[in-house]
């Protein structure tokens, strides 16, 4: 039997890319069942390639995380406890440094519920998602609390508030992955001929279905029409770890009329993501990241950080043209009939 | 250049099932650049052999969703529109069997928000996820409600009160996708002798980490370890549509003590997948499909619902061992060390 | 001591509301230790006096609810006893029926979570707001299903998912309470001499902060400034449970151009109040009652009907009042000092 | 007409309390129209009385936040601006203190969305539970962040991540309020005697009801069964602004057995309330504050921290006095029926 699930892939692009992390034309890779993906965001690429600055990317921050949990006598117990461990965060650093050349703790947070303690420790990993590495320097700091801390019992090497593939507001309010700001000004013209719709349109829409529509349905922390579908083909064909799409599509699309323009833009916190680690050394994925430009010797983190810039204008590119498209009735449907009859 | 992402798959099990959707021994291939996912599952698949019925398994439900979205001139017009389609129910059932022969409208829910009118459609799809399904059965509701309510506007095709590959609360609330719950119980002695640990430390660990750790980070229905892993896998093996794994990892893992047994279940109410549509028709997907026994010709809907349980029942297996393991410090990380340096 | 805690309470208004519930100029009471909340109620109902509708109030729906909690052996059994328990609605319904003379049952939802069963019954309950004709129906319906269901055994008369006093999503996707939309058309002319700023500053801070910035929060089926300051108020005057503020807070505001004009909308799906119950019997209440006509013998339902549209017009007014004073800096800070100096 | 809202008040207890904050007997009193609240509260009472250490209350942390609103050109001068703000943290302090003898700014968060960025300013503000302090402050930040960053405009001086009478993830997870654990051991003869349960019915129901159920209707950061009751009735016989019990009530139950024993508590996140400020100067509430011993001149903030923990008791003693009537079929029911007919 095969050894390999077979995703078809095709690189879409160029998109036009600029901000201080990275900038240029470039194309990136999907790997999708769901092939009519590609037109899509093809055509909000060609939009970025129309626009002087294209697709302006800003990452916001940066950071992965686990969080561990004690079991304390008491409340009183886990606060006195926690009052030491943030006191003794230096020392905590040093720990960690200890686990791994690229893993670095930068901060912690945490919760008391009953006689429960959960610690969040945040930690910067280079170019891989961190996974691993933030569980290993977890192990190494829990051993070391338990030494110092003889009221506190192990609970568990992740409590759940880190938190990992799970939709939650944690993520996006204290940081987990990268937290990257996608925004493109599209002149109405470009907006009417490749688009076929207007501005004002588009930015309704966004207000009623991705705002509104998604508040009605009790969504969490996300307003988009379809992150989701853009990041499982970037994500699946450049080696991530796919399951974290689930924290990686809650996300906000903004949409707003500047005189005859459109300002468009795409707001994701919890890009978890990077340029090594497992499913990094497949050929494919090499071949994939080389086309990209992410296999050249840099500073840790900046490959990664680029990685993630590319990632947001894909999912950019594709929110865009769907919206663009659920303003007209009836082209969404006709779309896909033409492209999956003509395949 | 590669055509396709090639993503490392394994088959596992076999997993022991029963349940009055589907009976016996089966392995169920995972795709996924997590190779350490596959001991993982086969720890628990391996419990299940040990346990008389194996993992019980039972649909709830299953219905596919599309929302619509019209503009009316006010709320007022907007609640006489909704009445009028209400009362026009089976007029519209009869419209949904137009479009296509799996389709079928069997409810319908709706939100007035200000003067916005959003229909929640409900259909099922017998065989098929059903996305494009639903979506060309909404566009002929749509049409049809637009001729006969002069009032109404459209505003979208959908207006994210679907709602599709978002976590949200109303897919659980009102059902999307197959929901399934399978369910079993572990005598101690085989909880002890596999999951080196006692029934009781598996139920606490659920309530502080699933429950209590969720809950804290914000999370939304949903209290689980790890189901989006062995969901990504599951999807990717079988052709699904794996972005859906966004709404379908929320759901819910409850453990508990029986004497001295540990009953352990899994929750899912999102299910979305399918045996035909887009993806299905891969070499490697009906190989997979044929092994599982989900190609020979049933009624429309059964094979698709052992799929579901096949999914569940493998989620429950590697949600059981990741708990397992982290009753235990050290197993977590010593279990990734092993594998991963073994590779 | 004291057997009463006083809080001070005045009458705003009047408001102009029409709708097909009720029509007319209305004073509305509310009783708050937060005085400033009067006179910017006050200024949103003086805008309602020029505008030729007023504010047009709209019930959407209205239903009670209470959900019971069963546990089975196993999610199997559960759903067996759910599908027989729904094809005994009807003699469910004759049993409500005998337990009150307002309650009826008019439909039930269901949860199942591994072998739990929890059935959310939901009822007309007259002018009541119900909770304790619910929990007494509920009773009955549990005794009821448990001499008929003998796998089932009593797990909780309230299993949350009603869900009373508590901000989650169920009630608005199911309905709990009356379900009002209030709605304005305010000419810009008013908007910019009586709240000194334009129509389109009041849609874009609406966007910016109800929508948008309750979404980075972690909102749940949220968005406005201070619903919850209004529903205090009225409801302290009127005898209502003011716990039910939690969820009747969960509501949505909308503004939007329209030519010159600013349409501004509420749209709260879970007022739960009534004109008869604990509380009404007071000496001020029914004062307050009368002068704004709800103590008149009408149908059963009405009076509470019309309760909540006013309680939804005085909600719109003081929402419009804070967003217009939010769109000018200092304007907040300056009216709180000005207020409460003058006290 | 009258200028006063009589809400029937009564002292329930006396509670034993312990814990670093405040120790002894207080009865503590409670203004609601749902007067069954009282005897429920009083049996809850009555149990603390009958273990030694009482209700052990801990303060976790303390904080009162309001966020403003700026919009930048894009995501990078926001990101530039909001770097900025940080490196100034120190002179905004000193901007804070010019405000008021009281405030001090203690942290900022932040969210970038788009071009839109939101700055979470967190205060401790003494005794007063501080929302016009930090609006004043707030205001101040503003100006002088303004007039230093001339890329930023003015959005609002609140947007809504602070978050005020909402329900919300972000109060929780950054703070908001006092943040209260109450704790009770409870011995089996005493459960079983005063509360008619055994401790592991109470622990097995709040799993069920309180943690699955809020879970299966969408709750958010919430597990308990009516904290909302005795927040209202505390808050408003204390002077306190009842539209806080929004947030306030979302807080935590939890119950477990310990050998023969029963663990219980409260954990209560965002009780925002105070001993100074509006309301505070009314007679009755002056009374109140006396008997609770809380109008004694001692360090700003403490009398606040202290009235938080009888709040966190009092609410502790309700919940624990109804999840024990709901272990036992008809015993809800029964109290109500009783109790009204005895008025």
């Amino acid at each position: 039997m095969s050894e390999y699930a077979q995703i078809p892939m095709q690189f879409v692009g160029p998109l036009r890319v600029s901000g201080n992390t990275v900038q240029g034309e470039f194309e990136v890779p999907l790997a999708t069942y769901e092939t009519p993906l590609w037109p899509s965001v093809n055509r909000g690429a060609r939009i970025s390639m129309k626009c002087d600055e294209g697709i302006k990317c800003t990452v916001i921050d940066e950071r992965m995380t686990r969080s561990v949990l004690f079991e304390a006598p008491d409340a009183g117990a886990a606060l006195f406890a926690l009052e030491q461990i943030k006191a003794d965060f230096s020392e905590l650093k040093t720990v960690v440094e200890g686990t791994s050349r690229f893993a670095k703790l930068i901060d912690l947070h945490s919760q008391i519920a009953g006689n429960l303690l959960f610690i969040r420790f945040e930690f910067t990993t280079g170019d891989a998602s961190g996974h691993n590495m933030c569980t290993q320097a977890a192990e190494a700091l829990m051993n070391r609390i338990l030494e110092k801390q003889p009221d506190l019992k192990y609970g568990s090497i992740s409590g759940n508030y880190c938190s990992d593939k799970k939709a939650t507001a944690v993520n996006g309010i204290l940081g987990r992955g990268k937290y990257v700001v996608a925004e493109i000004l599209i002149p109405g013209k470009i907006c009417r001929r490749f688009l076929k719709t207007e501005p004002h349109k588009i930015a309704e829409l966004n207000i009623r279905k991705n705002l509104i529509g998604t508040l009605l349905a009790g969504g969490s922390r996300s307003a988009n029409a379809h992150f989701a579908n853009m990041l499982l083909g970037f994500y699946l064909a450049t080696g991530q770890d796919a399951a974290n799409i689930v924290e990686g599509s809650q996300g906000l699309t903004m949409a707003e009329v500047r005189g005859d323009d459109l300002y468009f833009s795409v707001t994701l916190p919890n890009l978890i993501m990077g340029t090594v680690g497992n499913g990094k050394g497949l050929d494919f994925v090499l071949e994939n990241m080389a086309r990209m430009g992410l296999t050249e010797n840099r500073e840790p983190g900046v490959n990664s950080r680029r990685l993630a810039c590319l990632c947001a204008a894909s999912v950019l590119c594709g929110e865009l043209s769907l919206l663009a498209a659920q303003t007209n009735p009836g082209e969404l449907m006709a779309a896909h009939r033409r492209i999956e009859r003509g395949q």
